[in-house]
């Protein structure tokens, strides 16, 4: 057994800032001097530092000066096997797809390939502060098995699972229906619930998932009732107009999920950029996720979440951010929040009754506003929400998991440390209110670079060179 | 007098990519070993390397290995005494100003404060590849002054001007009428055209110009024909319902600087997001010229630049590119490519009949895909056409200045290094179609970071540490 300590600034959340608006503070926990007990990689102590640091004499402690530490950022949407091909040119959802990244994700059926991708990809997330994803994989089984052999190795929580498609795609790529049942079973028993890994049944979308597909994965959730279900949901409108070709009887798209009893506690839909209102409140009443990947609705053109709309008090649907890298065309969660304000920002236009004053809409445009505590709750406690793990990570809560970033507000592109001197006159935060518009300059001024240490239970995974 | 060579691989252009869809390469110029030669600051020769290089045999040679060398990039509408403020939360345009922007501007008004804004304005402009800036200052004297000293100390080439607001703005930061004209000539008298300065009429927008202000303007521009005209136009639509308040009479935006005969070469109105066909029409054969400012139109919720209706080839308007720093939250125009690149991709979600086929569009869509030819002209040689300034800057011609830029196309955020690798066979350019994949990869998957060397005037002026 292992206990250390960890001592430093730490800014974690208690609540959805969503329900404070006007009152953000309360929704988050800033210690400006705290201390983090970690035993074999579980919080076992969270508070200040003097309260504390009584309690363990003899730790040792390791000392994170002039940083804001927080959880680890939990990335709803990537793909694991377009580590190499974010950010392919010109063209809308469709066509990107078989033009570069089919492809490129057929190349992870060599397992050697999997492997050093799998390496890559790991290494990005956590030189990017990201601790947990929800991954989607390619059709070739040894894909997922080197994900969750990677994951394992470095010890940090992941979701994924065979990622299905048989319609709608290359021949050399489409699995079958059976298939898919077969490798899925397979991966499931070998990893889901082992050490970190957790499972997810995963049709891509169902816009390349044939009835019999989405058959089979209503079984696999019948037969693993504790398994996640990860794909993708109204991201672009050729998308959705295929959906009604492929399921020519459902009503709307969720509807094609809803049919096979998908749609529930544990589902993620990416992208959700187009969905009804009718879609909203079903996604509502079911207690599932949505995962809003600005980066990637803004590089593939697919349109602009209504976040106001998402986080409306009414109907509330669970939320991830997702980088959908390669979709989306950075791997840094840092990045998303910086799309993401934009996104809320670019909606407001016409909900603020500037172009029509019929369609002014005052609390959706203030719900737009992605403030430092939205965005912050919305990539760690939020996130660990949205995807049903908030009782193991996403938070300081004594029982969690001891994954945390160590962010340095003066590093990033030019500008960066100049900015970072008109808050709390260039010093250390002493206010919440410090430490929120330093991770304000962070996400929008600052970039990836402001990563300074990745932590994962409770071991140091990364140290920025 | 300084001759020296310069051997690498050259990137730049001859001709506008818009004019050549589907032959972009026609526009471009890439020489994989290419020598440049300069002789005090300006280019005297250039070509590939096995030609030239015996015409000059004693000539002292700097090879710059494994970069791509573009022109220096151009940045058509920045705001200098934003520097430290650049990507403060939350409003958009107007009440940004008010809480923002006018309190830091004020700053300015100390000398010694603009001195020091000065010099890291210009290290942040050179660390991002930036060698060329049209730049708005406040209405202080003191600080147009400084930012042409230290222009001047860095023989960089700059357009600025006394940026001049006698309304819409608080008491202690507004100019008069009068202040305003015997500012600015004071000012065009001591440093337009000295160096390589040269000076812009600047009136801040019409929001914040009453008549008798836009009056002296137009009377400066009779006094100094040559003169610059820099302002904004048509960013967000309260400001342009605001400026019907200022100038009732006036039919739209741009009436109101035609009015004052300002409209015409030379002259920029920034941001032109929300422009009427007439406005294009008559910008177009006015030979003026707009801004797209992509990152600050998102981060402000300003709107989406048509980028594809600008490049219309029947009413083609003039165009530079521009951060707007701090409306923009970067530096870095390779994030304004970014960032251009996501604004064309969304507009065509509904240019290519997606939504409505009512609204479809294919040609203008087309015009809206920023290839790496389009985005990297823009900055380059079109943003020096958009100025009115390509017959000094903006490509490797004989005869123009010797600014340019080194980029690395394996550095970059987490994901670069492994992406550029799939181009050229992660070896140097061979041919210009390789250039073009990877100065697309750096504007997407790369950022700053993949400035290596700025060179000014034939001389290293930043080199990445």
């Amino acid at each position: 057994m292992t206990v250390r300590g960890i001592r430093g600034s730490f800014f974690d959340f208690i609540d959805d800032p969503w329900k404070h608006v006007g009152d953000e503070e309360a929704s988050a926990r800033f210690l400006a001097d705290g201390l983090l007990v970690v035993d074999d990689g579980i919080i076992v102590s969270f508070g200040p530092y003097s309260d504390r640091a009584g309690e363990y004499a003899d730790l040792e402690i390791t000392h994170i000066e002039h940083r804001i530490i927080t959880p680890g950022f939990i990335d709803g949407h990537i793909h694991f096997p377009q580590t190499r091909v974010l950010g392919a040119f010109g063209e809308q959802l469709l066509p990107w797809l078989q033009k570069w990244v089919f492809p490129e994700e057929a190349r992870y059926a060599d397992r050697q390939y999997a492997k050093d991708g799998a390496v890559r990809f790991f290494d990005n997330l956590l030189a990017s502060g990201t601790t947990t994803v929800q991954a989607f994989t390619s059709t070739a089984p040894v894909c997922t098995e080197e994900l969750f052999e990677e994951a394992s190795r470095r010890n940090m929580r992941v979701i994924s699972g065979l990622t299905g498609i048989d319609t709608n795609a290359p021949d050399y790529f489409v699995d079958t229906a059976d298939a898919f049942y077969a490798d899925s079973k397979t991966l499931i028993e070998k990893y889901h619930n082992v050490g970190r890994n957790l499972y997810a049944i995963t049709p891509r979308f169902a816009f390349g998932a044939s009835p019999e597909l989405l058959e089979r994965c209503a079984q696999l959730k019948t037969e693993h009732p504790d398994a996640w279900v990860h794909t993708h949901i109204s991201e672009n409108p050729a998308e959705i107009r295929g959906v009604g070709v492929v399921h020519p009887g459902a009503d709307d798209y969720l509807a094609v999920y809803e049919k096979y009893n998908l749609v529930g506690p544990k589902f993620t839909g990416g992208h959700a950029v187009w969905l009804s209102n009718s879609e909203y409140k079903r996604l509502h009443d079911a207690e599932a996720s949505v995962t809003f990947c600005p980066n990637s609705n803004l590089f593939l053109g697919s349109g602009m979440f209504r976040l106001g709309k998402a986080t409306d008090p009414d109907q509330r649907v669970r939320m991830t951010f997702g980088t959908d890298m390669g979709g989306g065309n950075r791997f840094s969660m840092l990045a998303v929040l910086d799309g993401a304000y934009k996104v809320g920002m670019i909606n407001n236009t016409l909900l603020d009754g500037s172009i029509d004053p019929s369609l002014k809409d005052a609390a959706e445009a203030e719900r737009n506003k992605l403030s430092a505590y939205r965005a912050f709750w919305s990539i760690t406690l939020g996130g660990a929400e949205g995807l049903y793990i908030d009782d193991r990570v996403g938070s300081f809560d004594v029982g969690k998991e001891a994954d945390f970033v160590a962010l340095d507000w003066t590093q990033g592109p030019p500008g960066a440390d100049w900015h970072s001197t008109l808050i709390a006159d260039g010093g250390d935060p002493v206010t919440m209110d410090d430490a929120a518009n330093m991770l304000f300059g962070i996400m929008i001024v600052g970039d990836d670079r402001a990563v300074d240490q990745t932590w994962v239970m409770g071991e140091r995974a990364y140290q920025k060179a």
